[in-house]
């Protein structure tokens, strides 16, 4: 087989792999960067991982043409035909779509929901994501179905990036969990996320909840609790067989998922239980997907 | 043709047809009454329409084998394996599914859903119940899918009879509308309602705010406004071409309508028109996706 270039486009990092029949060989991880520079990177990246086809998931909503409207998280781009400009750059088969979706088959096919007929995805991260895999296929809908994270969950919530107020996004993006953190150090508050100053990262929050400082088991315990009221409206609708949660802030690990599980228990319905699991790829999932999506395009 | 029995089984009403070649010929509406009666109501239902086959939609969660569990607006009823129940004292082929399931396959074979590929439909009446129709098929997940009557509204919302906070239905079952008009009477606000004392229903709320009464049209548009969120989350998880509203109260027409597209113009991420409309079989939608399920059964 021929080496695909595989592009994972998130709000915060550029994550890229050289991939022949399922193996990433080379791997990238740059940050993002301006909005306005994205095209120019996306072509050096290619340029320099040389897949003789290209597969990119990309935050935000992408049409079936591969132009991406109006991503929260780029301020600036309103609409970006990416397919048809990189492939009349590069002359080769260009692919596009949603960086959740990949992310969902990538996991279908490689990683924890190998096997499951129909499941939910959810990548947490500077934004929050969501991709359905209905009879082992994305479902798309009209284009832009899974965007679990703009749901509403308080209608008199904060006002969300995408001009909604109260979206799941708006209380757990990754902004949100740091900028929450120090709020609680401006007020004064007694944690130990007062020595990191300004440099408060999601990695520290999830460290020192797990090291027992009561601040930042309380703002992984709010983010579980929003999550988890979007996981039980995702699930009284999809009532799918698996939830995987994957992205950045997945990494936030058990105390996260027990307070996922306990909240969406609580909620759910049909009172069945859901089995809700981290992704096993990883960085790795979106790129996967990438490379599933243009082998059985191409 | 032979003749089918379709019965369609709501918190309030039980609607049955005898129906040959897609047409309900012989049509019976009788209230529901006591849950412990119902298998027995629905046995005389059975037998007065004298068809070869049954097909039942019935509010709440019905599993692959026709067992109905605790359905909210059946206080007592915790699990009954209907079909087999049935089966057994009739000896006739019976099949048991969701009643807004059963709706949606209605619309989508003969009503406002003909040729859409997919599409959602919400049935608003005692309950609020949700049905999706993805690649020409009801969409079951493990069995319970499509409840968006117990979607989150407001984690801090009212208690729901399923025990969840918050749910769409705690806003907008009907009971739930005409406690609020009988509120408002109590708290002695101005209005025409008040003149028919403890006998609001909601087609007199819906005739009171066409009339320009309002506290009638702020509890139409307050309704309008929870069922546009809803909606919203719906279709940010579904993105169909088409949503449809059915049950009793999608009688209350153009107000409600318009209140439920503002809303939801306002809140859904893609911002693309989202084509909503009622139902065009009323009534019949149920009777008539039971005639479907039946004949596509045996």
């Amino acid at each position: 087989m021929n080496p695909i270039t595989c592009i994972d486009v998130g709000g915060t990092f550029i994550k890229a792999g050289n991939v022949v029949n399922g193996k990433v060989r080379h791997e990238i991880k740059i940050e993002t960067g301006e909005p306005g520079m994205l095209t120019r990177t996306l072509l050096q990246i290619i340029v320099e991982l040389g897949g003789e086809a290209v597969g990119i998931g990309m935050a935000g909503l992408v049409d079936a043409d591969g132009t991406i409207s109006s991503p929260p998280n780029f301020p600036g781009i309103e609409s970006l035909p990416l397919k048809e400009i990189l492939q009349e750059e590069l002359n080769i088969p260009v692919f596009v779509d949603n960086d959740a979706n990949m992310a969902a088959l990538g996991e279908h096919r490689y990683g924890a929901g190998r096997g499951i007929k129909n499941l939910i995805m959810l990548t947490l991260g500077t934004g929050v994501g969501g991709g359905i895999i209905i009879n082992d296929k994305i479902y798309h809908g009209r284009g832009y179905a899974g965007e679990v994270g703009h749901i509403t969950i308080d209608p008199n919530g904060p006002l969300c990036l995408c001009g909604n107020y109260g979206c799941l996004e708006s209380y757990i993006g990754a902004d949100r969990i740091t900028e929450r953190a120090r709020e609680y150090v401006r007020m004064g508050v007694e944690t130990r996320l007062r020595s990191y100053a300004g440099k408060i990262t999601p990695e520290i929050i999830e460290d020192e909840a797990y090291k027992g400082d009561h601040v930042a088991m309380d703002i992984v315990a709010e983010m579980a609790k929003f999550l988890g009221i979007a996981i039980s409206n995702y699930c009284a609708i999809l009532d799918p067989e698996r939830v995987i949660i994957g992205g950045g802030l997945s990494k936030m690990g058990d105390i996260l998922l027990s307070g996922v599980k306990r909240e969406v228990a609580r909620r759910l319905y049909s009172r069945k239980d859901i089995d809700i699991v981290f992704s096993e790829l990883g960085d790795r999932a979106g790129i996967l997907g990438c490379y599933e999506m243009v082998i059985h395009s191409i």
